[in-house]
């Protein structure tokens, strides 16, 4: 099972998908940008975006599954309303109203149009906001912080993220999210936008309480490099001591990370080390330089942890 | 083969489909109201709305395919710049943008996931407007006539049509219309709107020519009564004449209508015969008594004229 959103979920699902098909992907609902964005200022259903990437990256190879996947990222042109929405993103939204709002079920007809590897389930059952406070940059703010709403202005606002929850504070989180982290071997957070992807899913108190009781083995994967906006200038120990600070009992077992990402290798081991941890060095970024992760590399970092287990 | 466009079409293929699975409908491409509107308004692309009623009537029965014609007829709601556009209009829409423009292609697309008993292609590879010559019925407007631009405007514009073109002139016609059209046994034309609906493949030259060079059975199956705002008053002798008028060498074989919604029989039969076809009257309305062809109803009396070939 792999919890994120985005570009760095979809990373992790490439890699996963390549060791197991009983696969599901839980994926956060708090984005309010672009297409997701104007969404759901128009109609009350989950953010598309980051559920529509998911489903594209399990996207089977058989038959129309390709062309449907496809369909699903292809963002209109133009200039008039439609354009910059991904196909996909209008395509669930649809769906979800024709199911009276079950976004599940939406989820369950695209999954069977792809022939996808695994299932897509959202995080919460209703939209999310997310509310940071953020450290002033501005030498003459008399306030050393602010209280930011939502994730595009989260993103854009200069300054680190000192704290950050979600809103409401206390969603209802789908049953099959429940049940499928109670019989997940192994949950995976990471990599992705560290605020804004990889940690709401411990902002949710049902989606933690079910981690924290869940038998399964968590594997961090830790980002190639910091994130302008969110986490500017945070080393890989930085980025686990921001997750470590919102575990709230759920237990980490492995940390992996970019062997040639990690400058202090004896402080982030240290680091791995004092949440219990243990520290796999692998090569799992993309060979061409780009800060990406290469799924290939990535999945036998992933079979090593899972055959450890 | 099924000529024709909205719900006129979609009735005549939801009988046809019941008679062979050899079936090709060629759609209208001239709508510029509502959603293909807005559409047509915002891209270069076919108007959607008649193309995707077609698909959605054809589509088949096993696996996905009744979900994917339910969510390709599905308008979004809300009051948002997305509220009334069916889904299959932005599918449709952007599987074209996607093939570089091929509407045949993203025609096949959906074809695919439907599952459809058939194809369905567009009249034109180019959006078409239809210009309408209006008679005046203000007692005040000096002129007699007025000039009319677009499927809406003719609509809804009082006055009996007196003559209607479409712009461009001659617009290309996808080579598989007419390899469709040449190889075809029964070619159908109606019910459906008289104006905006039915004629505008007559007035398309290629189409025309193709159609009278086609050894195919040509079968007119009239409405069941006349259209607000295109055929107010008209009797089903004057919907055939208006349908004679633009033949332009297209010879008819036969003409079914309504046994019950027929007033005038001897004169149906002698503009039927004066158009050297047959007239066939059946009991071919919905048996409760909306204005509707009944598709089994139909698909009996098409059975009737195609075995009496």
């Amino acid at each position: 099972m792999a919890l994120g959103g985005g570009h760095g979920l979809a990373a992790s699902l490439a890699a996963w998908r390549r060791l197991t098909e009983d696969l599901t992907a839980v994926v956060t609902v708090a984005d309010d940008g672009g297409s997701s964005g104007r969404i759901r200022r128009e109609m009350p259903v989950l953010p598309p975006g980051d559920l529509r990437m998911a489903l594209a990256a399990l996207a089977g190879e058989e038959g129309s599954a390709p062309q449907v996947a496809q369909l699903l990222q292809h963002r209109f042109g133009g200039s008039g309303v439609l354009a910059g929405h991904p196909v996909g993103n209008l395509m669930l939204t649809g769906l979800t109203e024709m199911h009276g709002g079950d976004s599940v079920r939406a989820l369950g007809v695209l999954e069977q149009l792809l022939g996808a590897r695994g299932r897509v389930l959202p995080m919460a059952e209703v939209p999310l906001d997310l509310v940071a406070t953020v450290a002033s940059t501005d030498p003459d703010d008399p306030q050393e912080t602010r209280r930011i709403r939502g994730q595009v202005a989260i993103a854009s606002t200069p300054g680190r993220v000192r704290d950050i929850r979600v809103s409401p504070a206390d969603p209802p989180v789908p049953e099959p999210v429940l049940t499928a982290i109670a019989r997940a071997d192994v949950v995976c957070l990471g990599p992705g936008s560290w605020y804004t992807s990889v940690l709401p899913h411990l902002l949710v108190p049902r989606l933690r309480a079910a981690l924290a009781a869940s038998p399964a083995r968590v594997v961090v994967v830790l980002n190639l490099e910091p994130q302008p906006g969110e986490t500017d200038g945070f080393s890989p120990q930085e980025h686990l001591a921001v997750l470590q600070a919102h575990l709230g009992g759920v237990s980490l077992h492995t940390v992996i990370a970019d062997a040639a990402a990690v400058v202090d290798r004896r402080g982030l081991l240290s680091a791995v080390q004092g949440c219990g941890a243990e520290l796999v060095l692998a090569p799992v970024a993309a060979s061409d330089g780009t800060p990406q992760h290469d799924p290939a590399r990535l999945a036998a970092a992933l079979a090593s942890v899972v055959g450890a287990r």
